[in-house]
Formats: C-alpha cells, sequence, structure tokens
C-alpha cells in the first residue's frame, strides 16, 4: 500500500487592498481582503520539491494589486471572477481558481443631511464576501455577508423540547435572539446584478428575522432562508450559520427582586451553534 | 530598607450586561461592559490574607447587575455615578470606587423609512465610554469614544519633515488618513446633559476631521480637540489617540503601470501612535 | 419547484470544562473546550417551530459537565466516543453525533528538576485535538494540533518557480521557514492507544520538520506526512494547513548595509497558504 | 482662557522583527516587538502643522531595523537602552524616548535529550518585556512578563470577606488559583546583567505562586512581590496585575451527583482583576 498526495491547494491569504474611485462629485472608497487558492497539477511540488509548475504566493499577490487598477471597478463579485478567469487563463497547471474576497464596509459621513465628498465611517464588522470557482466544470458564483450582528429583544421563544435528566433549561415564550449571522447564497448565473441582487437579499434577511414569530433558531433561520430563495429566482440555495449570543436573565429573585425579563448577562461561551441550508428541490 | 505596599486597586472587570427598556412603542435595547475598580484600606489582605475587609468581585458584579434595574434608565455616565456613590457610602474601608462603562451601540433596523420596534443590527466596534471617579476629593466624570474608525481619501499630507540616513519615506500632499481613533474627554460638573453632550461633541470630532486639511496626524488631533474645547464649556480637557491606520500606495511603477493614487496596501503592523491631551489654560 | 431543508446541524460550541483528577502524589490538571454537532430528523423544527425533538443546547452543555464526572479520566479521544455514543443512544432523532474537542496544554512547574505536586504554567497554544463522529456508518477518530507554531532559520529555500510579469519575489536557498500548523489525522479503528501515538506521531512531525531539506513548503509538508502514515499504521490519512509565517529580509542595502541573512520583518498578513492531505492507495 | 496642548507623544508601534544570529554551533532566533515613543518639542507640528522637528514614525521603524543588525546582540534590555541613546542623541527635539520592547519565546527543539542546531517550537505566549525610559532626568529600565499564565489546583482559599444583600458567592479553602500575569519591575541601575536576573526573578515569581498558601490573589500577589524584593537587591519596586481566570465549579448536585472539586467551568468574562505595587520604604 503506497502513500500519495490527496486533495491539496495553496494560496495567498489576506491580500489586503484599499482603493480610491474618484468621482466628479465624490470619492467612493473601498477595502477588501482577498483569498487566492488553487489547485491544480502540483503533485511533483509535493514530493520532490520541483517548482516549476508553482506560480509564487508573492506573485498572486502582486497580481491582485495590479489587475485592481483596471478590474475592480464595481461588484467584488465582478473583481473576484476576472481574477479567477487570470489565473486560470495563464498557468496551465492550474485547474480551479477559487477567489475569495470579503469588503470592509464604510459609510461616507453625514453632516446636516448631506454625504461628505471624502470622509468616511466604519460601516461595522459586517463583511459583503464574495466566492468565486472557475474549473473545468465552470463558474459558481457564491456572495454573502459575515459578521451580521443582530438581534431582537422579544417575538422569540423556546418551549416544548425534549427534557431529561440534565435538563435544566426553563421554558420561554419572550427571549433576546441574538446572533452574529454567517449567510451565503449561489446563483444560478455568474451574470447577475450582483450588488442589486445582494442589497435586496440583505434586506429580506434582515427583514424576515425582524417579523418572524421565532419559535427556535432553526425557525427562524429556515424561514430567512425560504424568504431569500422565494423572492430571488437567481439564487439556488443559501446557507445560514447562527451562532446563538446568549443574553441569559439574571437572577435577581435571590435578592427578593423581579425580573421583569428586563436584566441579563451577556455571555459569548459557550454558545450554541445552529447552520442550515436551505435548497430547491 | 522595609518592604510595603504601594498602589494596589481590585475589582471586577467585563460586568457584561443587557438591558430592555420597554416603551409604549418600541423596546431600546442597551448593551453595556462594566468595570469596577476599587481602592482604599486593603493592606492587610496582601500582608496578611485578611479578607474582612474585602468586598468580593463576585459580589460587585451581583451588585451591578442588580442596581441596573432601578438605575440604568438613562446615560451610562448617569448609572455610573450610581455605582460609584454606592459602593463608597455602603464600604468603608473603599476610599475610591472608579466604574468604567463601555456602551455597544445597537440601532433599530429600518425598512421603509419606519424604525422597527424591537429589532437591532450592531452600530458596529464603536463604544460609547464613561469612567466615574468617586473620592474623597470628590466626583470626576470622563466621557469618551473607543474604536471610532474614520478615514478620509484625500485632504491630508506630510511633508518638510526630518530626512536622516535612515529615511526612505515620500513626502505627499495627498495620502489616505485613517485612524483608529480613542477619544476621552473631563467635565467640569457631574450634573450636565451627558447625552446630548455626547452626540454634540462626536459631531464635532467628525466634522473637524472631515474638514480639517491635515499636515500631519498631530495636526488634525489638535484641530478635533481644540473644536472641541471651543464649542462645549462643559468639558475641561480632551485627550486623543490616533494610530495611524496606514494605507501604503502599492508600487505599480514596477509593472510599467502608473499608481495614480488609487491602489493602496491596508497594513495593521507597524503603525504610527499619536496620542495628544488638549487643555485649557 | 418546492423550496425545502438541505444539510443542517446543531449543537452547542466552547464548552469549556476544566477537571483535577487527583493522583496520589500529585494532581493532574486538565481543561478543554468541547463542541457538540448533531444531525438527525429536525426538518420540523426547522418548518413549523416543532421542538419536540430538539434536545437543548443547554442540556447538551450540562451533559458534558456531568458526563465528564467519570467518563474524563483519560484521553479526550475516550471522552469524545462516550459523548458520542451518549447523546446517539439517548436520543432517537439524532442520526450523527460529532464531538471536538480541544485540550489546552499545561505542564506542572519544575523547579530544581522535580515537577511541582499542583502548581502549573501554560504550555502555550498548541492545542491537541480529537473529532468523534459516530453515525449509522459506524465511528470515525480524528486526531490533531492546532496551533502548532514552529520554525527553522535554515535549510529551507525557494527556487526555480514560475515568473511572469508580476514576479517580484527573489530566489532564495535559504531563508527562514515558520508556520503555525494545524495537522489532523483519522485513526482506522476506534480501539488504539490514543495518548502514545498522539506524542509518537507529533514527535515524528516536529522531527521531520526539522531535519527536513525543504525546497518549499509543499515539500515539507508532504514530507512531514509522509513520515507520519509510514510510521504509524494505525493512521489512515493525514491533513496538514500550513500557513507561512513570513520573515521577510530587511533591505539593509538601501543604507549602505549588509543584510547577511540576519535581519528580518515578521509579517502576519498576507500569508501564503499551503493545505494537503497524504492518503494511502 | 485659551487652549493649548498638554502631554503628548507619538512614535512607531508593533515593529515586529526577527533577527538569526548564527554560532558555531547552533542558530539563535530571537522575534520582538518595538515600540518607539517620543516625547519633545513638537507643539508647533500640533498648532500649525509644521512638521520640521518631527522624525517620521517610518524613519523611526526603519531605525530599529538597521540598528538591530549591531545593537541587538544580547538582550532586549541592553538593545532598548541603545535606542533610546540614539534616538536622543540624534535629533534634539526630542526629550524623552521611550523603548518598549516585548520578546516571543522560542526553543530549540530536543529531540533524544538534544537541542537541534536551528529548528524551534513556540514557547508559547509569555513574553519578556522591557522598557527604557531615558529623559534629562536620567535612565530608567523596567523589565517584565506579560502573559505568564500560571495556576495551581490547591492551597488557595477565599473565605472571611464582607457578606452583604448581594451576596451568593460560597466562601472555600479549597480553589483553583489561574491567572495570566503582568509582572514589571524597575532595576536601580541600567547596568546590571539583565539576563540572568529575568531568569531568577521569573523563578521566585514562579516559586512563591507554586508554594504560597494563598488566602486570596491579593495575599499571593504581595507574597509575589516581596519575595522578588527581598531576594534582588537591584529590583527597586515590581508591579503586578493579576486577572482572576476564574475556574466555577460545576453544580453536579442538581443532578443527584456530587463534585469533589473535580469539575470547574472555565470562564473568562466577568473577571476579578487585582493590581499591586510593591515597594521599598
Amino acid at each position: 500500500m503506497s502513500i500519495k498526495l490527496g486533495k491539496n491547494t495553496y494560496g495567498k491569504n489576506s491580500v489586503n487592498l484599499s482603493k480610491i474611485i474618484r468621482h466628479p462629485d465624490y470619492h467612493e472608497f473601498r477595502q477588501i481582503s482577498v483569498n487566492v487558492v488553487l489547485e491544480g497539477d502540483f503533485e511533483t511540488a509535493h514530493t520532490i520539491g520541483d517548482n516549476s509548475k508553482i506560480l509564487p504566493t508573492d506573485t498572486q499577490k502582486n497580481t491582485v494589486y495590479a489587475l485592481a487598477k483596471e478590474h475592480f471597478v464595481s461588484s467584488i463579485e465582478a473583481f473576484g471572477l476576472y481574477l479567477a478567469n487570470y489565473f486560470i487563463s495563464n498557468n496551465p497547471p492550474i485547474s480551479q481558481a477559487r477567489i475569495e474576497i470579503a469588503e470592509h464596509s464604510w459609510q461616507r459621513m453625514r453632516f446636516n443631511g448631506t454625504e461628505h465628498p471624502h470622509a468616511y465611517c466604519s460601516g461595522g464588522a459586517e463583511k459583503h464576501t464574495a466566492t468565486i470557482i472557475q474549473n473545468e466544470k465552470g463558474i459558481e458564483v457564491t456572495s454573502g455577508i459575515n459578521d451580521l450582528l443582530i438581534l431582537k429583544t422579544t417575538d422569540s421563544g423556546f418551549e416544548n423540547y425534549i427534557k431529561d435528566n440534565f435538563t435544566t433549561l426553563k421554558e420561554t415564550s419572550d427571549r433576546i435572539f441574538a446572533t452574529q449571522c454567517e449567510v451565503s447564497w449561489t446563483y444560478n448565473s455568474s451574470n447577475v446584478l450582483f450588488t442589486e441582487l445582494f442589497n435586496g437579499i440583505r434586506t429580506t434577511l434582515l427583514q424576515t428575522f425582524a417579523d418572524h414569530h421565532s419559535l427556535s433558531v432553526q425557525h427562524t433561520l429556515f424561514a430567512m432562508g425560504e424568504a431569500v430563495l422565494t423572492k430571488f429566482a437567481a439564487v439556488n440555495e443559501i446557507s445560514l450559520k447562527m451562532p446563538n449570543k446568549h443574553h441569559i436573565l439574571f437572577n435577581l429573585e435571590q435578592f427578593g427582586m423581579d425580573n421583569k425579563n428586563d436584566i441579563f448577562i451577556a455571555t459569548d461561551e459557550p454558545y450554541g451553534y445552529i447552520t442550515g441550508t436551505i435548497v430547491r428541490e
């Protein structure tokens, strides 16, 4: 029984790039982090140290900066598509290029109702993400949102679950539901209106979360995914990861006080972690 | 020459508390992290393990949760003042109570121009901070902002500095200026309109940053502090810490391309770090 | 075309547990973090909010603490096997239990050549990991190491790679090779000597890294995996993830000085990222 | 009442530098992070954007790398002394230079009792620190340890403290005592044997922690400081910061089980935080 190389990848992670796009009346500031992940005919690099088919990760990095000049002009999806195709087209040993881009959120400062032409505030930790995979089977575009930190103070409960010897959780019909969501969805084409779709899907996710009468995290997760698939025909499937950012009722009764669902301990660990993919049949 | 205890403190850090304040037409969600830092007559605890004057940090934590029920109803400054006074008044060995509160930013979701009654999005990493120090000399209130991540794409330069044998930086009259600011200011009274002042000071800081013709980080730091002192008589002095979040021009010339100040490498380390306090004379 | 639930999981993450095992002459201190990840018949929880088949993640957490009392007495693999089987056996809706455990490293303090009976120093960020998956197909045990931060100052080069228009990297036959390795391997049985094998495999990985004449990260990654498979028949396959912690030569020549491969800039981002699985054929 | 500049500093933080020192039979690998913090006559930089007295932080960074070539050859204290003096001596506007260095811990790999000549494992998060302050009053050298993560499983209790209405903590004569210590001490001279002293002081701190019959964190903190001052005449004073890394007894009684002080919940927040300086009188 011999030993051999199985699945392998290499690339450059966290290529942090910012760009100013100068419009007539304002500066558009964009900040992204790019990962390049390549697969291909790299077996001899592993087995005998033959680098003749290896495009150095340093060169990959340079390529991202250089191509951003002309080709990062609209959505991160469009830039990712260009990058993936560039790596595949220019390097025969590469059979698959995977480009992952996360875009930081920056918002123009607003004073007296007017946006400043070149001053920005951070839009928070939330990031718009895109993953482009190009190989001989074709091109797949996945978009998403990372670190979408959302919360509702009511219209969320958790009851009628299994009880056993180790159960101590009390049932509740009214709890805080908070999560730092990671969402991603695949499109059925690489030629859609990425920015418009992203904005529409984000709003649909938020509105469903806000308005859903939640009986569990699972229940709301499914509703959010279903709403997106129902409304956006261009979306094939959607995956949500929802860590439960627990806000636990503080026991005020032990001090002779009443906790009318108002004082909570916010905890980070341990945390419930719910994931699900919603698909079309 | 004998050995003895010098300055010492103890307390509970990161008491993470959230509260729902139920208004007739919406839920106000607040999330804070509280540090309690006590000084006093604690020498024998150190020298002979006598805990008779020690209020356990666990009890401090319980106190924060319990008092939040009735007394965390408006600003974090007001809650901090109540807490500091409570610890001092109820524990004779304590000579100074320092309460540090950082409030997370949450924003009500907005759909079609209307705020949702109970669904929230994170307002980002930026935090409103307050530090209350109460001792026999009186009470000092410091408010501030942490993790204020701001950026301008132009109207910032850095020229005419010292050159020596180790200089490689090129002068520029047009660069990106980005910083993750930490600001704090002291009030001349513990009886001011904390929330209104905070909002006014924050806007003044942002607007000064946005509109300043910056010749250096120092230059803008001073202008921001000066603007606050000029406009807000209730502020005694203001301190700013401004790490320079460098965006370095990527060298496209090496590829025969032109970098018209548009493609940058965003770096985290090393970073310039500028601090200054602006005072009244 | 209807919409339905695809793959989904839920569970509790980061159940942080510590245990003292009291031996006649010393205290053994263990600290672990446990994730429970369950799959099964949970469709109605998603679609209609029916929680009747849901074992709350809070109960999962309690179960981990309670079962640790009697059953966390030797390796994390053995404890994981017990937990996975417990969840499957006691909850019919669960079709798969995945238990992930990471063990923190603690080392007994040593004074004058003698280990202290109950005082410990941290063993660093490196963690021993184990993942147990139990379902109707059987049981799979994966062990591994996270955050294995290793470095060699020489016997590593990178030459003869592809050059193109965006190449700026210089070839070198002598560079620093540093990586924060994540390694995992599967056993061909759930009844092996986990602790002895772990220690042997860890040593083999380190020794191969140390002694390998490295022509690239890929080259050494493969050698490390191959050495483990060659030496340990109980291992089916092994995967390594090797981020390149770059130490880049500082340009001293610009100051008229010579950099004889001795002064480096240590950077975190961007970083090369090499992954590979080595298998038996 | 006019507005003016108060205390201000600027400099470069996180200058991450690694160095190989080649000995006849092995390679010594050193990795440090350097902060340069300057004070001086910088008022016009703030008030009118006059940079003529400003040594750019980029040049400070270059200086650190360049001077490391000849002058980072032994302790970080010695290198810090050289750097502080260099900045002061070569730049008249600078009235004070503060150099902060943290050294990462790397340990040579050891196989069959022999140290490998050029392969290293991380020594963990613990860092040796040094701060040098040079100004017209002279030179002050502070050394220390950051992230010293230590723990004892017994010989620690906490009893006889204040009880009030908010007390829920139970007294215990036997608990886990864990802390991620930050220690720093000042020397009475800048001409001592830094490395030997550091090693001796570190051992004294560990041994005192291990052997102390602890009645509180304060009690052990003082004992550790006192032991160092007693044993090392070169040390003027010592400060310790001891966050309490709580390991809380899990309530097994609720499941009809017994917790004989063996199963604990490890928590990060909230945490007790004890600080103290021990001085000579």
